[in-house]
């Protein structure tokens, strides 16, 4: 299979550039008899729109989805269904001057590497506005897990220095939408802003890490040696446009630890076999045991700068860059919908009798 | 596809039990005409033998490799390449008090809750010794990869709290096999032998964590949206026995980094674009730029510890259970080779013009 | 993955229904750098629309294919294509009768029993409107194919009882065109055009036969065991609408020849290895062998039929059912270019070193 | 995925060559807690061994299976199954004398073609020996299939010139083992065995015609488009060594049927949709509609003669060639339990609810 699907037994194609006609997918094996609300699709694409974050670039778009098929009477017939976003903000004249130029830490160099040929709008294929097509996959894949009562929230726990502390547990998922950086604690949000205030001065930008908890996916989910739930989750993860890690249940931690320590011991309680702690992150084996599945992925800072950088373009000049307009300066609470959304698909891949 | 195959173009499909009659795999795809070394592919096999490393488990398996299709008179035909490893050590009888038992952090109760039974010998499937596999066809791998210039190595960079030193290069890859535990530097290596001596007398376990680095990738492979290089590469890692974290490049310390930190300048030298840091590991956009691609492994500490412990079988009755014979009490430094053949894997599929 | 994509290394994902929004799919691992000639694709399109062919549907849809990415400047970039074409003649109300009813020989019944719920909108995704999106990304197929000197063209050999003269041999490939059924004789075409004429008044349908040959496929194509060429062929075409058979070189008539009949023996010609005769239609053990491949596709009558027939719905009652309007009394000559797509697509797939 | 695999849920990887080691496979996918009845799957591999049948080859070999994996106290585990047959006769010199040559109508000079080097042991991966990994791993699909009250057979319905009476049916299956020639008709049975041994004396060999009957697919079974049931049996079929031709239901003879005659018109009986005939050969819109699933199967003579003929080598010399030893004069009836294979493979894939 060429790289633009993923999933098994719901499989999502994707295609679309940053400034081409169009951004969107195909997601296949989708079962049928369930109600598609376009209502809650087109809110989690609102999510990821820039327009809702501080320090996001100022393209507004208004990304309007549309379903061509697999949808009748707003129920899936279990024929592919088929969505599209048309892009309002086609410039490719804005681009011309990158057209020979490798912008630092972006991907004009590997993709002329890999293809031979480089579409210079707006980075093309390689554009964090092809996660367009996921978040709204996604949003169809979370509709379908609602009627297994299965929910996913994302969250931001630290951007550049800042962290939630380290003691910090989430009492309510209702404050993350609080925070405009999607960060459920309000001194920590705080520090952030100020951080980030700074860095746009500067014409600087930050990372950060998302933390993702699925709840309610019944023991038994999973597909080993090479389909364990958390490798299917860590591949999604890393085919994020800035990450850089991922980590789940005790995650890297977990090298400095005891045995002793990091087992989690098994009891009975309400008639269900649980652990008592959940340093397995809620997989044993690959496999799903019942308890919150949880996991961290990192992002680099966003590669654009408000600065000069040196680099060089398919010549070998050297060349002296600055990118114009502005841009965003962290992209981490964006992602969040986007962190959700991969999750999402991974699970409904997963369950194995959807329909 | 079932969950026992990884690749695209080289496609590895393994089978086996820790304690059933054999451990194998079958690896189509592979290009014809590549010379196929027995002895180097045994020699790798050697390297994650027990028997070789100390705190291991004693199972001393002489774990010979038989080649049994797709090679004639030593080169490889084009033919699927099957390969089978014998089990000497089928000793299902020890095992028969685990048949009810769920096993702390084992994946005794998840693998039930899955398949609805459950191979008692030894962890069945979810045992580690199934990596087998993968270091036989990783070996092929490496083989062609070598005819490529490319070159594999990982080494050990902690054992529980002990790390090599912050300013660690390595200066030599040649270190790696001087160390016991696979740790290019002696300091270090004493004091994590000292560490494993005393949780053994304790019958407490270690984790660790590995870095992999892969030299001599041309600029061009990598397959995104979803078969980026690094989401391979997470993907395979953390299908690995007790993996819990992946990261690549700058990994999760991008988080805190500012863009103007974290940026590789691109210059030109010997007629060859190159970056004049590598935070990127190698990787932009999905695709090897051709600098090193390193990444860093996180493994859990053993799980099976030679204490007492509290869990519970099916009916849910409290049960205090402490293994039985000696086992590992740190698997990192045998898990280099399940790493580098991963990796190996991971760059042979996808380089597309194999043969 | 689910069934609506085929191939391996150029995969195409496939959507939408009859009277849905729109038809399209998306073209997946087309090599970059390919002109994509849009004129040249509609008129591919074109060659299906059942407008050019008398006994026809007379409706009449200007299928305008739209690309919405993968091209930039009329060149492919190596991202995915994906195509759409607009339905226009959305009338679901016309199909409220068929709500209930099961159609003698379509899909209904089985639609229903396989999803639990049917598009009754003219067949939704079981209609052969849905072949459309295999023609337009059949078309792309043929561009890349020129490029390497293969060419496909396929023509109708019977319809009905009436066939082309046991002894026919193709002079040229412009007589296909020159005839309104796509036959490359006059004779039997006018047998086939009254043919056609009486039904037609009967209320009645025709089926037909369809012969195709892919002339420069090189030696060395095909991927054994279970990707031979001819079963990748035989695959896509009996996933074409009414299609209920499929041959290749000497087909079902080789059943009753003798080896000694049958052999095509080997020789030297112009530096190159050919065989005096070719009832091996250019493939052997699933490989090409450099000599023209060519097959039959063999199509059963329209189900929709101008005249009553029994038939039952859900409940079980006998309904006395009549198609309404004006329908096709014979496809065959419109499946000339779909059958040719397929084709194309199968061999763009198979050969591995296209860019 | 590399050539050597079918199924999407139910996944057979096949390994071996004819003359080296060992045949084998994997079958992953398959159901945990199914009875693995290994002295049914031995029965269903003797079912193919020449020994059975006249006119095949004298080559004896006790092909003995052994499980390797996926199997724990006569009962599947969910993992994958490891299977394997060690070849018996392993004699690479007798084929000395083949590796310049170019057998007429065999796949030496494709293989070579494709490979760039050709394993001259019996034909190597191209031998129809190739087929006892499908054999072994049908036998496991029908043990699967039989619990859900499915059942498959064929049968030789023509051998050479000679096919069994046109308006035949079958009245009862145990007739087809009373025929050395799996024909269930003792007077055609005769006229075969008299052309045979005439061929025989000739040095000359015959094809045939194999007919095959699935019995108990309940209604809902099959993928569209492109995994259409037809689609997937044609593929499995045309992948068998020898195979010519496939067709379905009312098959080629739809092509000259008006369709007043073909449509197939639904009624209710015992509570269930029926069709009153059956030229949609139980499948309607790639989907099963309850009704027996039937397909013809042709077969081209054996391509290895007892008689002189001219072929070439890589220096495309003209060179006389007789093959040496007995052979093969029909391989049809051996091939019934291949073709039986072969559908329970697609069936069982396709069933979604395995477990």
């Amino acid at each position: 299979m060429a790289g633009n699907s993923i999933g098994k037994n719901l499989v999502l194609t994707t295609f679309g550039e940053s400034h081409g006609k169009a951004i969107g997918g195909v997601l296949d094996g989708f079962p049928p008899n369930v109600k598609v609300d376009l209502s809650y699709i087109q809110s989690e694409i609102n999510r990821r729109n820039p327009g809702r974050y501080p320090f996001s670039t100022p393209r507004k778009e208004d990304d309007q989805l549309e379903i061509l098929s697999g949808v009748f009477d707003n129920i899936s017939t279990g024929a592919p269904i088929a969505f599209v976003v048309y892009n309002q903000d086609q410039r490719p004249e804005d681009y011309d001057q990158l057209k020979e130029l490798y912008r630092p830490s972006h991907a004009d160099f590997t993709y002329e590497a890999r293809y031979g040929i480089r579409d210079p709008r707006g980075g093309g294929r390689a554009s964090a506005r092809t996660t367009l097509s996921v978040v709204a996959a996604g949003a169809m894949a979370k509709l379908l897990l609602a009627s297994f009562q299965i929910s996913i929230y994302g969250f931001v726990t630290s951007i550049g220095p800042y962290s939630l502390p380290p003691d910090f547990t989430l009492a309510d998922p209702a404050l993350i939408g609080l925070s405009p950086l999607a960060c459920p604690h309000e001194g920590t949000t705080q520090k952030m802003l100020d951080h980030l205030h700074k860095l746009k001065k500067e014409g600087d930008t930050a990372g950060g890490i998302i933390h993702c908890i699925i709840n309610g996916v019944p023991a038994g989910v999973g597909d080993p040696l090479f389909d364990k739930l958390q490798a299917d989750l860590a591949r999604v993860m890393l085919s994020i446009n800035a990450v850089k890690g991922f980590e789940y249940g005790s995650g890297f931690r977990a090298a400095e630890m005891k045995g002793s320590e990091h087992n989690d011991e098994f009891f009975l309680e309400d008639n269900r076999i649980k652990t008592k702690t959940n340093n397995s992150g809620g997989i044993q084996g690959g496999i799903s045991n019942g308890m919150d599945i949880y996991f961290n992925v990192a992002f680099k800072p966003v590669s654009t700068l408000g600065m000069e950088q040196q680099t060089t373009n398919k010549a070998g000049d050297l060349i002296t860059y600055k990118a114009e307009g502005r841009h965003d300066v962290c992209v981490v609470p964006r992602a969040v919908p986007i962190v959700e959304a991969m999750a999402a698909l991974v699970i409904a891949d997963q369950l194995n009798k959807l329909d």
